[in-house]
Formats: structure tokens, sequence, C-alpha cells
């Protein structure tokens, strides 16, 4: 490996995604004793990060991807080589076009992994072309089309839930009593049975994987598959591309 | 809260235990939606940083309070202001000594929140003066006698296992096979039975309380009591000490 190589994790959209993807880095890296890890920085500053929906959506002006751009420019400043967001939502270009932006005026050569690419590019290589894809997104990520262009783009066809589903696995997510983000550490049974109903509406449609394109949800849905139909989470395949850009040979069961 | 106040963890030793570090002071922070929660840092490292028991029990003289020292003073000059550090080990005043000279070089105001400090003042509030803690440990961490002496002090009496029992605790964490520092995610049921074990041999001895003082061990031992006795991680009072130091007002479930 080249000594120099270092992951970094722009944390804090929410909190415990940041940690769900550096922790699945772990699990994924081939390692028998604390040496042989990769090293990893995560910044989680969930304060200085304006809400993206909101932005998204047209409700506020302010974009967050200029303090996504000063988290990312600090940590490569620290020594990240290889940054990742585990946050899908935050990959519309109009906030990652800004945060990428503050990261290149740095001068630092820093490779960005981006999700959508990375879970798509996983989508392929696991379904045969013309293929049905279950999607499961926040509400401003299906608006914004970026998983459904991505799969489109790659010949798969993207299938989501009905608008009243997309409506409920966005509550499963931000509802402010029961949703992920209020309570991640345990899910609550709520926010899990609105998920796998969703799961379970995509799987009767006929889809041949079902692919979690919010970092949230795989905080409670953690199968790898549900009703008979593989499920991907677009997390455990950044922390996968994260490794292989870092150093390839440490990735633990690679595909 | 003070903008600029923001905890680094030093994390790497190993990197499930810094993890489990910063998950607590997650769960421990009073938040209903991403914003409300504190600025964090991570540096997870593990490949800078030799081997901390080879050193204390005089194996290597290789100091890994040196790398510890650049880690702490890298996320000083990234902005961390407080500091911990999920290694009861790594506390031993010869590796200390070393970190805290090297962050005191960079002249930047940073707090350092000492585990064993917080972990026996939180044991003092707890336990009655005079009451027998029992102790699960590194064997270097009960050689060098870091907890023996601060309970000791505090009025508190130490109970440990025989000296089978220590080296059965030191194998649940560190053997290559089935030790948690191998296997983490999921723990071994060999580890977990080993820890098991080693609990109810102390809650035989009539303890008040048992203390986890590796860091390692409340991956494997979740239980808030074990065999009729409270059981106390030294990471979650670690984490509580850390919110405290950052903005006291956060911290949920104040005791």
């Amino acid at each position: 490996m080249n000594e120099r190589q270092c992951i970094g994790v722009v944390g804090g959209l929410g909190p415990y995604a940041g940690l769900d993807l550096v922790r699945k880095i772990f699990d994924r890296t081939r390692a028998d004793h604390d040496q042989d890890h990769l090293p990893v920085m995560l910044y989680s500053f969930p304060g200085d990060i304006p809400v993206r929906p909101e932005f998204l959506l047209g409700l506020t002006r302010e974009n967050p991807g200029e303090a996504i751009g000063d988290i990312m420019a600090r940590m490569a400043e620290a020594g990240a080589t290889i940054i990742g967001m585990p946050c899908n939502t935050a990959h519309s270009p109009r906030i990652l076009d800004a945060a990428l932006e503050r990261l290149a005026a740095t001068g630092r050569r820093v490779r960005f992994v981006h999700i959508i690419d990375a879970a798509v590019a996983h989508m392929l290589r696991m379904c045969a072309p013309g293929s049905r894809v279950g999607l499961m997104c926040t509400v401003a990520t299906l608006r914004t089309r970026l998983y459904q262009d991505a799969l489109e783009q790659a010949g798969l066809v993207p299938v989501i839930p009905d608008d009243e589903g997309c409506a409920r696995v966005q509550d499963a997510i931000s509802n402010r009593e029961y949703g992920i983000k209020a309570s991640s550490h345990p899910v609550s049974p709520e926010a899990r049975d609105i998920l796998c109903q969703a799961a379970r509406g995509l799987a009767e449609k006929g889809v041949e994987a079902i692919l979690l394109g919010c970092t949230e949800i795989p905080l409670a849905l953690t199968e790898s598959s549900l009703f008979g139909v593989p499920v991907v989470d677009a997390t455990s395949v950044l922390a996968q591309a994260l490794i292989r850009a870092c150093d390839p040979e440490k990735l633990r069961f690679p595909e």
C-alpha cells in the first residue's frame, strides 16, 4: 500500500450513517490484528451542514455543498487522499458540485469515490441488462432522479414505490418521533415496519434486487435479502469501493 | 455551546473500540435531528501505532506514545479541542506522557480527558467508600497497576481474577483466532464465553460492581449487569465525560 493513502469519511449526514460506513470499511478489510486496518478519518460535523432535502426541494437557498466542501477540504489538508460521503441525497449535482469545487481549490490530489456510481456499477455486476431494480430513497433523491437516471443509463429499469409509499419511506427516515434520524440506535419498530412494507411492495412488483439508496435505511434493514429478493446497501458498496481505491488487496470477500 | 469545541477521538487501538466510543458519544447526546449532534473527529490510524502491551511488558522499546502523540497533534492542528483515547492500556504513564508531550508541543489549547480518571470518578459516585470493585483488564494494564492504584487512592478495593483468569481475559482480547481484536463484528462466542466466566468469577467474589477496564471488552459484553452485579464500561464513561467537556447540556440521562 502507498503509505500516504488515507480514507476520509464526510460524516454527520447523519452521524450514524457516517459511523455505519466506517464500520463497513473495517468489516470488509482483511485484518487479523489492529495494524492490518486501513487509515481512516471521520469528520462528523452535523451542526455545520444545512439540511439537504430542503435545499433540493427549493425550501431554502442555503447550499449545504459549501459546508460539505469545507469539511472535505479540511480532511484533505489533514492528509485524506480518498474521500467518501455516506449520504446519497448530498450527491445531487447542485450540492456535490459546490463541494467538489471547494475541495479542488485546496490543490490537493484527492480521489472522491461517488456512491451513486459505485452502487450502479455494483447493480450492473449483479443483474442482467434490462433487469428491474427496486429503489428505496429519500423524496429529494427521487425528485432529482439521481438513481433513476444512472440506472437507466446503465440499461437497468428503476422501480420505485407509489407516491404514498415514497412519502412513507421518507417518514421512516425523518419523522421527528420515530424516524431513523431521531432514533438510530436502536431504530424504532415503526421505522423498520414502514421500510419492510416498502421492500415487500417492491418485491411484489417483481424486481431482481432492491437497492437501499439512502444511507439511513441500512441502519434499519440489515438483511441481505427480504421477501426472497437480494438487498443491496449503497453504504456497503461505497465501503468496498473506498477499500479498493486505497488498497485493493485489503478487500475481504471481493466479488 | 462554544462553537469551536470539537471532540477528537484517537482511534485505531483497536479500530472497533474507536468506533464504539464515537457511537456512545452519539447515543448519549441529546439530539432529535442531525444538527443537534456534537462535532466529532475520529482518526483511526492503526498501522502507525506500535503494539502497546509489548512495550509495557518490556518486549520492545518502541514507545507507541510517539505515534499516538503525532495523531493527537494532527487532530489538534485540524481543530480538535477535547481529546479522548479509547484504550486503557495506552493511558500507562510511559505511553501517555510521551503522547501528551508531543501534543503540548503544538501549542494548541486542548483538553485531554483521561479514561482511568473518568472511570474511577464514576465508580466513586456509584459505590460506597471501601466497596470492592471487580476489574477486567489486559495483563499490561494490570501489571502497570493503572486501575488498582487509582481505585485504591479513591478508597475503593480492586478485585481481579486469579492469574489464570487474567490470562484468559487477555486471550479473549488478543487470541489470533477468536480474540476480539481478530473478530469484533461479530465477536466470537469463545471470546464472549471467557469474559462471561471472568465476570461470574468476580461476582462470586462479592464485588459491588464490575469495571470493564479494556475498551475491547464492551464489544463482547454489552449488558449493564451480569450475575446480579452492575457492569460499568469505561468507554461509556469516557463518552459521557467527553460530552460534558464539550457541552454539558448536551448530555442525555446525566447521573
